[in-house]
């Protein structure tokens, strides 16, 4: 294709809102525009690099034997209200209503429409399993659209459900999904982090996040040191991430009375006006980690049986629905950790199998310890179920809250002062703690995540009723699996790991066009040999953008470094005066140009291009 | 690709609102799935011909340089509000508020979006002409969806938007569309009757409308008899058809005058309670032909320059906006016709260049008129502008309204005893009216509008301010064109135009497969033969479905014919058994089945695909 019949509105300026390097070099390369705020139109060059994406996804799902269909972008809420998302989303579901009043949804995700589908159709377990996907438009009311494509209220994203008998099933499919994203990712050029990933809104368990690295981005990693060496695979979302327990280790009850054998009995002290850990510790001039902290949560949905615990004998079990496992509506817990540490909040309602669990409010801290907030402790407290951290069962000499205003204990121990209901691993892992599987330190990292893959397990079709006969006749409900990839931030991710000063570096899978030929005059000779490199490279199935503008050959250089072409080719007179014609050869990776037979360019260039394709798909 | 791994849920049944062919088959065939009121969810076996069109669409558009984007969507409400649709499009407009409650739109069409793009982008003449489009999500809210995906709330269309800088540029790209849209139809085996037609609501003249006969079609096609023999391609939409003036032509002022030397001088008649010409035909005891009918417009944004008409003197002229033609708000005017003829109120509205014409209130035509509803006429009429058909030219003894109360005049005659504002064609073709180009009678059908071209003209650059620098650095406002294609619609047509009572009949080019092979029994060597011609075929680039299922031949034949797929290949024994192993082939189009060597099956069936395609395209 000639540039002069192209509509590539490169730029000088960056655009002021523009704080990443994939949002500024996407507009300044002319492959996007705003049209409000969150809102992108994709132009000929950014919409050729985005189908490219969307090939490579689609082909990698249809290796993995996923149907691709096409339901409607705009939904009816009745599907949103049966699985219960329609209160559950808030704000983010964009919300419509018809001439006739009723409710729709701009489509964000579509499990509902999905489900809804397959619900009709199934009848026999000899449709199973079965996997659909999507690649479509959704939309997301996101509060605040920023770093251009990378988070926009309007994007594309490939959606896959599958139906399963059995967990064994799903898992099959699960870790084919995995491989597939593999292959996906390094057909893109792109150095994905896999993590461990708690399913947060979605329900379910068993879930693994694509994340690339990006100071911007959406999530803390936990990655191990060893990694870098190829030593260790650990890498996880610090909502999920475990950590090694440091100290003495976890000890059981017994353990831990022995332990506290020569610590004295806990007494009270007055500590008044101290609420705060900070404040505590310059009361007593003492450590963090020689305190004990405990924290109220509210914890929504909790599946768990609490049907022994004294506290929750009262509370009613209810099922939201016939098919769906029986919850507490509401129940309060108190949480115990080590003073320098902090309970992670994800993992706390993992343990309780909560849908969500939030610090109670201060009427409640109050109500339920009999003291202001900051005076809570594991002491004789028998209002509410206790869980600990495992940090807390090697503290045997320990300050802690006496649930009164201004008083707080010494000397309390675990085992010996106090027990607990459960004791599990609830802390939020930092940078320095220690590898769970090879003990080597642990260092953070911001990422944003590009796909998703989980077991949604029946959250979707037990309240939507999905039902079909198995080999028995007997009427069953799958289960489900759920996969997830956004096309725009695949793209932009891969324009801020191949870039530099002067622009995008695309890997040839995903170039708008391969080569780019620049004439430094279109006309006579030059225009001959250009126009007929450009007619041979097209026939042998290569991607030119032939440069024919008016312009001067340093402007040209310039936008071809920008839009990041991977080969640029060169004509001129004095390459074509040379015995041998020559045109003057330059990757966009590299700094060097080197000059090739006119005769010979094409075929040598199409070889290059090949073989670097190859690379990428690892074939 | 295997059935069994496929998802075509094919159903003996038929819904109980499909009425018409395509949607009943697209539902039984397993393409679409309904999710709510006019919004479907392509299932893989519909999706894939749903491709295919789009790919031909693409393909064509490439061809004629238009280039590809893709704006989002969700659309700003302001654009809509700069070019007045915001309040034009009435309830169809799908509207949205985000949680900052600012307005959106689901788009319907992007004349707005594209051109703001536009406006930001163009700078110079040597940018134009410039093409762009898009094949994307739009939404309609009908009022009534019906006939499945032929009229859809949500749908996919192809609309193409063209800047450039005079009438002939516009021209030319108009013509190339209206020949790329010609080969797409083609490709996609249909008949089209490309007709002319007004562009509505769009704004701006000059257009052509790609229709296919549909019992159920939205629009009424005036055609001409000759036209089946090849002999005229007369083909209009009613809204614009003309035809040849009947009776003795169209007459002068003086040649009327002349034609009515003979009539008496006009006089009052008595007609108590006759209002309408039924009821003047009864009581005078005559044909509705010897009547003038005179009715009384209002039409908005009158262009025209009303300024000589003494009427008109003291109504005010106003532009919109800076650069918008001045326009008059309200004008209201006098239109007579012959009695038994209808006054076509686009054709009016054209000729005033008006942007909407409609029949004026009971009031103002009391107001106007002096008389009630049923007494206008044209002798003596000084309120209001007359528009007179050409029809009434030739009556020289005409029956009219007396502008009274149960009052007519008889012997009225055009030229002697009233002159006209304008004479013009403003009458409603009917079937058995003669075709102004070859003097045969013309017929009526029903349509379907597949697509549309028109010249836009300066509607959207105008009110959005567009504006480039000229040659010779002036600012100058781009002229547009728009052209659009239903992607949903024309799948749905080809069914229409391709099926029998066993189903679709699918053009190789659009089939979601070419070949189904149909295993007796997918075991043996009726396996290994069917798995085999499957693969020879795959690999020569054709498209199989292998009916793997165990299912028996019968169910397996019906599921070929009702999905259409072209070609049916049978394996069995018996087959297999002769000297030279033989399979049964037939061609969906065709009753009859015949033997082909199963060695030669795979070249033989891909040479008949490729020649049918190329049939198709016309290459």
């Amino acid at each position: 294709m000639n540039y002069s019949q192209n509509f590539i509105p490169t730029l000088r300026e960056v655009p002021a809102d523009a704080v990443i390097a994939s949002h500024r070099l996407m507009f300044r390369a002319g492959l996007i525009r705003k049209l409000a705020n969150g809102l992108f139109a994709y132009l000929p060059l950014g919409l050729r690099s985005f189908r490219k994406v969307e090939k490579i996804i689609k082909e990698e799902m249809d290796a993995v034997g996923a149907l691709e269909i096409k339901p409607p972008v705009v939904q009816p809420a009745e599907l949103w209200k049966e699985s219960g998302r329609w209160d559950a989303m808030g704000q983010s579901l964009l919300r419509v209503k018809n001439r006739l009043d009723h409710d729709f949804i701009v489509s964000p995700t579509a499990e509902e429409a999905f489900t809804a589908l397959v619900r009709d159709e199934l009848s026999s377990y000899r449709q199973l399993p079965l996997t659909l996907y999507q690649i479509n438009t959704k939309y997301r009311d996101e509060v605040r659209p920023r770093y251009g494509v990378m988070r926009g209220r309007e994007f594309t994203m490939k959606d896959a459900y599958s139906w399963h008998e059995n967990e064994n099933s799903l898992d099959k499919t699960y870790q084919e999904m995995g491989q597939a994203y593999r292959r996906i990712f390094k057909r893109c050029g792109l150095t994905v982090l896999p993590v461990k990933a708690d399913s947060g809104a979605m329900g379910g368990s068993g879930s693994e996040e694509f994340m690339v690295e990006s100071e911007v981005g959406d999530n803390t990693l936990i990655l191990c040191k060893s990694q870098t060496q190829g030593l260790c695979d650990y890498a996880a979302n610090v909502e999920k991430a475990s950590c090694k327990a440091d100290f003495a280790g976890i000890m059981s009850i017994e353990e831990a009375k022995t332990a506290a054998a020569n610590t004295p009995a806990f007494e009270k002290i007055d500590t008044p006006n101290v609420k705060t850990i900070d404040e505590l510790c310059s009361f007593l001039n003492a450590e963090p980690k020689t305190f004990i902290k405990t924290l109220i949560y509210r914890a929504e949905n909790v599946e768990l049986d609490l049907s022994s615990i004294p506290s929750c004998a009262k509370l009613e079990r209810k099922k939201p629905s016939p098919d769906a496992p029986a919850v507490y509506a509401e129940v309060f817990f108190a949480a115990a950790i080590r003073g320098d540490l902090d309970v992670n909040e994800v993992k706390l309602a993992a343990i309780l199998k909560a849908s969500e669990v939030t610090l109670a409010s201060d009427t409640d801290v109050v109500r339920l310890t009999g003291a202001p907030v900051g005076f809570a402790g594991p002491i004789g407290l028998t209002t509410l179920p206790l869980v600990i951290d495992h940090s807390v069962t090697v503290m045997n000499n320990a300050v802690t809250g006496a649930l009164a205003k201004d008083l707080h204990y010494k000397h309390a121990a675990y085992g010996r002062d106090f027990e607990a209901w459960l004791v599990d691993d609830i802390r939020t892992v930092k940078a320095g703690d220690t590898c769970i599987i090879c003990g080597s330190e642990l260092y953070t990292k911001m990422g944003n995540e590009l796909g998703h893959i989980f077991k949604l397990g029946y959250k979707y079709t037990r309240s939507m009723n999905v039902s079909y006969l198995d080999v028995n006749g007997k009427s069953q409900t799958p289960t489900m699996g759920c996969y997830g990839i956004g096309v725009d931030r695949t793209l932009a991710s891969v324009i801020e790991e191949h870039h530099d000063e002067a622009g995008i570096i695309w890997p040839v899978s995903l170039a708008p066009y391969h080569i780019t030929i620049i004439p430094i005059k279109y006309d006579g000779a030059v225009k001959e040999a250009a126009d007929k490199l450009a007619d041979q490279l097209t026939a042998a199935g290569i991607e030119v953008l032939l440069d024919d503008r008016n312009e001067r050959p340093g402007v040209k250089f310039n936008d071809a470094d920008l839009t990041g072409i991977p080969y640029r080719v060169v004509i001129g007179d004095k390459g074509l005066g040379q015995e041998v014609p020559q045109v003057e050869v330059k990757s966009r990776k590299e700094k060097e140009t080197f000059m090739a037979d006119l005769d010979k360019a094409a075929e040598e260039l199409t070889q290059k291009i090949h073989k670097e394709l190859t690379l990428l798909s690892g074939c």
